[in-house]
């Protein structure tokens, strides 16, 4: 089983997700998610590697599978989006296609939506989620898709915008917001969303505060129909609120 | 409160979610999704209203919570992905203005997440999300998306595809990624999603069964990297899978 855990606290796990963790023989993770989960698992194997060890956990825990145990491999957030998910299908078409085994993908709350309920209502209308870290997709790749997006008034959420090893490409990003949707537009950012520890900045794009952003922020940028009302970010949908709706 | 339920049963409510609902006085909402939960609520009042009656739902829930009442607004899915929650904060700035009261946002497992996990991991790089109902977003400004984000290598995820209404923009849409992006493009249907009666299909883009769209139905567009592998839709996020993964 492939689980998203949400963002962190066990109460945004799912029911089934929270089910498949305690009834699980082994669970696998990233170090920092299965702390996250402490209190949930108890007796069972747990199998942890670091933050590049994804293959090698993923092989591992096919291999726990193979020996006839139930395994839960978990993500935070949404095993689906950018998760663990799609490493285990690869490989379990690929190396493993001999073992017969199958996957369960057990979906979980996404960053994305978690930032947006902690910045108000920004989602409302279409929206797009970009990676920005050019681990495995190009640079080139990324910049081309924020062009595409960009004139076409989409809320754009970024996940790892930046980190300590790679700085250049977000403040890029923030500038080619500015020329392309105007210095008024609205950003949110939401720093451990449903952690205890959570942060969260909310502002005009030229306010940015690049200190504040690290690989675990998520930006949530704005477009012509977001504001902030009441210290919440908004993106209006369109409803007609003048006069009653007996019409709609 | 706006509270996303998820895709329809009751074990894809995250903890909080499902907290939620039973401390609530007063449960609001759209009656299918509000039977969805029917095994949880019990005892409270429940406030329901028609398909289009969404303003006058919002009205009702603040009216009741400027009562002194303790109230939850239910969409499903993410509350704050085409949910509730933005209506009810326009609401509480704008005619509701003098009352006074706040909103919590509580987030749940949306329909594009649901529907991956279905078919496989079809998101597990940068997507976008994309409603083709043309209720409250001009027609014109949909195709401008679309144009703007297929040359954009993105997965597509597209809600609402058609209604008994409007049937014209998902075939538009068809021909559109097949000029794009090939007639070989993958694509996951899934048809309520999370639900008992759910059902899916994957194929080529020239061979979807348009007979199988309706309302519900959500559309996973593959990209480049989508491929189907043991009758699961993958996105490859670009693992090298060759040799060890010592140096990742």
């Amino acid at each position: 089983m492939a689980v998203g855990i949400g963002p962190g606290t066990p109460e945004l796990l799912t029911i089934q997700a929270r089910r498949a963790l305690e009834t699980a023989e082994v669970i696998v993770g990233y170090r920092l998610y299965v702390r996250q989960i402490s209190d949930i698992i108890a007796g069972q194997e747990v199998i942890t590697t670091g933050m590049r060890g994804e293959v090698e956990r993923c092989r591992r825990a096919i291999e726990a599978a193979a020996a006839g145990r139930t395994v839960a491999v978990v993500s935070s957030g949404d095993v689906g989006i950018y998760g663990m998910a799609g490493l285990l299908l690869e490989l379990l078409e690929g190396e493993y296609r001999d073992n017969d085994l199958d996957l369960e993908v057990i979906p979980g709350i996404t960053a994305a939506s978690m930032a947006a309920s902690v910045l108000g209502a920004p989602l409302m209308n279409d929206f797009v989620v970009l990676s920005l870290s050019d681990l495995m997709t190009p640079r080139e790749k990324i910049q081309q898709r924020l062009q595409a997006v960009m004139p076409a008034d989409l809320v754009c959420v970024l996940y790892n915008p930046q980190s300590r090893r790679r700085t250049s490409l977000f403040p890029e990003v923030v500038k080619q917001v500015i020329a392309e949707r105007g210095p008024d537009t609205v950003v949110g950012l939401v720093k451990n969303a449903g952690r205890p520890d959570q942060e969260k900045w909310l502002g005009k794009v030229v306010d940015i505060p690049l200190s504040f952003i690290d690989m675990l922020t998520v930006v949530v940028v704005g477009n012509s129909t977001t504001d902030i009302v009441n210290g919440r970010m908004l993106s209006r949908r369109g409803y007609q609120l003048t006069g009653n709706d007996e019409n709609r």
